[in-house]
């Protein structure tokens, strides 16, 4: 296990920085409830200030709690947080494993990592991670310091340091652009997300590639890339793109919760759907189905990502080793009632 | 503890119908993997012929993995199923216990019973359940047998064997209509949802109570009471009761996705909403916010209902006992766009 690299920091630095015996740094680390709370916040200050992360195989021996894998999410409203859920529960109990959560906001890597920390002082021995925490963690020095095997779903790329488990985001969004390019769209616009997600640029790149192949000459004003993944920017990217005076006849979202934003704004506008504006979306998340009218878009394989990158850790944790590995599986198109033919000719 | 009765068959009745000493049957209990598969599945058929259940505290004592809350609920699509495993993850991660699942269909009370039965064979020690599998457990012999505490959320009604964690469905359902009413409607109907939840009664309750307050007489033409809490269902309804020569102009729903298929009919027979017709839903998922219109609703805290319940759970588990309790929570009105006044007078 290359990656298992320690911080260098060991319990008899904290020990003396905090004054107190090695063994009263077990006892809390291991919440043995044998220290007084002035003393256990004493040392827990001084393995903050020191960075102190106890390597995976001392903390396994000296515990006797289970085996624990922690999920790192960034948002409640995520709108597949229940297919991640069921997925990683489904993985942990076939073992008897822990699942334990930590959510936050993931803005940037320092909170990020300070998150991944916390969750491994908490004990967690492995770590499940969904976008944007992969990508900022990737890469990080604090990563190695935590020394547990990390996985990650719905990334864009594969990546050094992490198990990613994956669709073809690129050849997804070609093909779902190809679809409304196919219905004679030429003016199509595109509302991209956030940079920090590793998936915008491999779908972006899907998208021109469906452009590029049909001859469709690509307008950089049509494409949206300012936001997040929400209600909220769908609406906005739409405000704009809208009030164009030569409008696109289709809008291909990167979510489906961007798309129910799009989808509001046009009707709030007057504008009929699918015939004066088509709309696609990515992920099959329930709004896709409930949608009037109900949502085109790229499908996802959350709950079976979920299990699997939780599997590959489990393997990990039972001595097999970690070696970041990169799983794609398949997605698929579903088509239903938002993409149709443009009704004026652009 | 009362309630904990045994099923009174003991593990000497399972190791002489199986053929094999009681410390066998105690090493498949456990899982301890000294057992060959044959014999395990022989063991297995003795414990489901004879209907065997563990008694809990020997359980405890034999095993050496964690205690563990177990989830039975009925279907991967509903709506607020990501907030009930965050809320109960939050409850077992804080006291390190496990949570594990089972999903079922939840269509009769006998197989509510063998997937509670499965769960408790699987390692639960204690149990969660989600509508309608307490409404087929309440008072069922097999709920006894099981010999583990109970809890379940969003119910309509108290339970005497079953922790209820729930909000006053009747005043929530009541103080909605009134203010469908208090736009000026008088022609309003009703989409109840099915008859084995406990929450449906009482919320038609409510729904009958505002008419009444408001001298609007019932017309039971107007209340739809088949079928399930989905999409399907709403859509069903809303064709039916939108081909009336006297169509309502208001449709008041006991789903968010029931809502959600009234709102795509009414749009597919082109009615303008909420001018032509005024829909509200129930529960405040993440399509109340995304529909065009929005929708005004009844909130009801499915978290903290999960994380209480799961709380419940864990103090019996920790030798608090059990004794059935009731919490009542606060719900709230969130009013959106898809309540306005009748364009036509009726």
């Amino acid at each position: 296990m290359a990656r298992r690299t320690e911080s260098g920091v060991t319990i008899r630095a904290v020990a003396q920085r905090a004054g107190v015996s090695a063994m009263t740094v077990s006892n809390v680390l291991n919440r043995a409830g044998r220290v007084s709370a002035a003393t256990e916040a004493t040392v827990q200050a001084a393995i903050a200030e020191l960075g102190y992360v106890p390597n995976l195989a001392a903390r396994r021996l000296a515990k006797s709690r289970a085996t624990t894998v922690g999920l790192l999410y960034s948002n409640r409203r995520t709108p597949f947080l229940d297919a991640v859920l069921v997925g990683a529960l489904r993985a942990t109990n076939a073992h008897g494993l822990q699942l334990i959560l930590r959510d936050g906001d993931g803005v940037s890597r320092r909170e990020a990592e300070g998150l991944a920390q916390d969750l491994v002082r908490s004990g967690a021995d492995a770590l499940l991670l969904i976008p944007p925490f992969a990508e900022q963690l990737d890469g990080s020095d604090s990563l190695r310091a935590l020394g547990v095997p990390l996985a990650a779903i719905a990334t864009g790329t594969a990546m050094d340091e992490i198990t990613t488990v994956r669709i073809d985001n690129r050849t997804a969004m070609q093909g779902i652009t190809r679809d409304v390019v196919a219905k004679g769209h030429r003016r199509i616009a595109y509302v991209a997300g956030p940079a920090h997600y590793s998936v915008v640029a491999a779908r972006l790149e899907g998208f021109r590639a469906a452009l590029e192949d049909a001859g469709v000459p690509e307008d950089l004003e049509l494409i949206y890339q300012t936001g997040e993944f929400d209600y909220d920017t769908g609406r906005q990217a739409a405000r704009v793109l809208l009030s164009r005076s030569d409008p696109p006849t289709a809008i291909i979202c990167s979510s489906d919760d961007l798309a129910a934003g799009v989808v509001a704004e046009a009707i709030d506008r007057g504008l009929q759907l699918p015939g004066d504006l088509s709309v696609t979306g990515f992920d099959d998340t329930i709004l896709a189905s409930r949608l009037s009218p109900a949502l085109t878009v790229v499908s996802q394989p959350v709950e079976e990502m979920a299990f699997r990158a939780a599997r590959c850790l489990i393997a990990a944790l039972d001595g097999n080793g970690f070696i970041a590995s990169d799983q794609i599986l398949d997605h698929a198109i579903v088509r239903r009632a938002s993409v149709a033919r443009p009704a004026k000719s652009t």
